[in-house]
């Protein structure tokens, strides 16, 4: 079967840049199938990255390698890091882009990226997705041995995480983590918070929606519902319309479920 | 040969959802090849998304599986559905999405997609593309039996056609059904609903055009043309420039042909 | 080893004439690994399609056949060709696509594309993407004779090129050849323009920068800097910010480098 290697960074693609990673890969593993993610991660929005990749990367089969640059902080001190979760493997800057993975699955093994068996010849400072990342993304693919990547480390750089508020009695505070193409916020209030579900009420921007509903669809279109989407995770959202633009909600908007 | 699968949906590609799709289809056909087709229709657009597939898998070779996701019913009574047409396969829900595939050549089976062993173990009430279209679609392409995936139907959904309007004696009224990248205004009116090609003029916007070109570059830079495109349909062109903008041509503006 | 063709067009993804080529490639060679570089050339901009592949193409491996279609002259007398540059092959019309490419390494070969055979067996006017480029890129991917494709051609069509400006002792004028998506300004002033790095000062905008960089995190969060990039190319970048929007610059802006 040909190994996978998937890419993610916030380059986009009018630019050369992943097309030159695609061409490192290929030069480097002739039977790699490249698997686009995305490339549409806000610029150096680190956050964001780790949150897309936490959700996409589980539904890979084993021993896929995802290539993941949203790098900032290029050429500078931050590691360039092999990390293997759960038979999948990473290769990212160490940034803080793990930490929705490594919150829900403890990282296996971490590695620095030293062995300059797998970088072109010449490293550049400003592009490391191409010199570091895509190389050493086809060499694990080829099979080289994930403990010949570098030394061990035992600690990776952690986002800090957006906690729920839980200071009032019946009532759980979080926030909208992000918003997607169909206008859908989407917070970080899981399922398994809610306890048998018993919610009396969602309340957003001053309004407030009285019951959980399965889909969409469930109520007319043009009104709001709040669900427990594709992810578990409580979405606020408007049938057939744009709940974000629709109530103004953004990254970091405060929900609110009541009991 | 790997077996081919493509990919139309209407999210964008900076949520992880159509990654999710992608790795649960190397997850149940390791062998696959993912076509992208688009992922950028319209937010729950089915006209745009019908009509972007009956011209675009079309060049497939036979045996291809179309996994097409627009699904704005997702969760709802809509069924998901197989289909069988000129040797290709679709999965889709049954919205209309099939509506001029099937104007065009005549489906040669359909059935419902039922088959629990061709779904995800958990199937969530908000995003049937990875549980159950994506899976259908990697069994399908993996050899599952067409008969295998549920019951017969009789009937698709159909979304209602725009009618050309020949009322008037040398008249032939169409609209535009999709404006391009480029700002080219694509109707209805198909190079065989002309005579023998014995156009006087085509009229638009308040203005008119007295000839069919050929091709774009046949008149000046900057100014107006009338031809018929890559799919035989009469569209409204400016050379180097943008019709759509410069006349106001969207969706559903008229044009008319006089002979 | 699956043969590798890459695809570089102004199409965008939203229309389905990118997703035709990938189904007449697919049908005319069942093993060929597509790649897609990028759709996001801005409409019908030849000077930047040039400078995307030259950048992109150079890190795949031999035998790539590369796909470029940018052709505001389709179906006018604008010759389609393919051309054989440092073993590897690129199909595309004769409009200056090829220009950087043909600085830096002479072409080894060129012929046009005449060959019936390797053509749809309706060729429109408009779409020579589909109806000539796709076929000929899937034949000599699936080995057709370099030769057969059609007549030996002499010259290509090359753009005119921006020239370094010299004419002050000590200065060297040079210009913006591309905004990326982070906001940096590339010129065309090269590493080796510069003799032995010696810079004093890197005058753009009515601004100044005073030395030279060597990766964006040299600087303060929201200041200037000026470095050789990862093409070895100066350009002008703010660090977490958008120099282009900081300082009007775009392509065909002024950067000169004193020393």
């Amino acid at each position: 079967m040909p190994p996978l290697i998937t890419l993610t960074t916030d380059f986009g693609t009018r630019d050369p840049y992943v097309a030159s990673m695609k061409g490192v890969i290929h030069s480097r593993c002739d039977n790699a199938q490249i698997v686009d993610l995305t490339h549409e991660i806000g610029p150096q929005d680190i956050f964001e990255a780790a949150l897309f990749i936490a959700e996409a990367t589980r539904w890979f089969p084993r021993g896929t390698v995802h290539c993941v640059v949203i790098d900032p902080g290029v050429g500078t001190a931050r590691l360039p890091i092999a990390a293997q979760v759960n038979d999948q493997f990473f290769v990212c800057p160490d940034n803080g882009l793990l930490t929705f993975i490594a919150k829900e699955s403890p990282l296996h093994a971490v590695r620095t990226i030293k062995n300059e068996d797998f970088m072109l010849d010449a490293i550049s400072a400003t592009f490391h997705g191409r010199d570091i990342f895509a190389p050493a993304a086809a060499h694990m693919a080829s099979g080289a041995p994930f403990h010949s990547m570098g030394e061990r480390l035992q600690t990776i750089t952690m986002l800090e995480m957006p906690e729920l508020r839980r200071d009032i009695a019946d009532v759980i505070g979080g926030i909208v983590m992000h918003v997607d193409r169909f206008g859908n916020a989407i917070t970080n209030i899981h399922r398994s918070d809610v306890p048998g579900g018993a919610v009396a009420s969602v309340h957003f921007s001053g309004t407030a929606v009285e019951q959980i509903s399965k889909t969409y669809g469930d109520v007319h279109a043009g009104s709001a519902c709040a669900l427990f989407g594709s992810s578990n995770y409580l979405e606020i959202a408007v049938h057939l319309g744009n709940a974000s633009e629709q109530f103004d909600l953004r990254r970091g908007s405060r929900v609110e479920v009541r009991f």
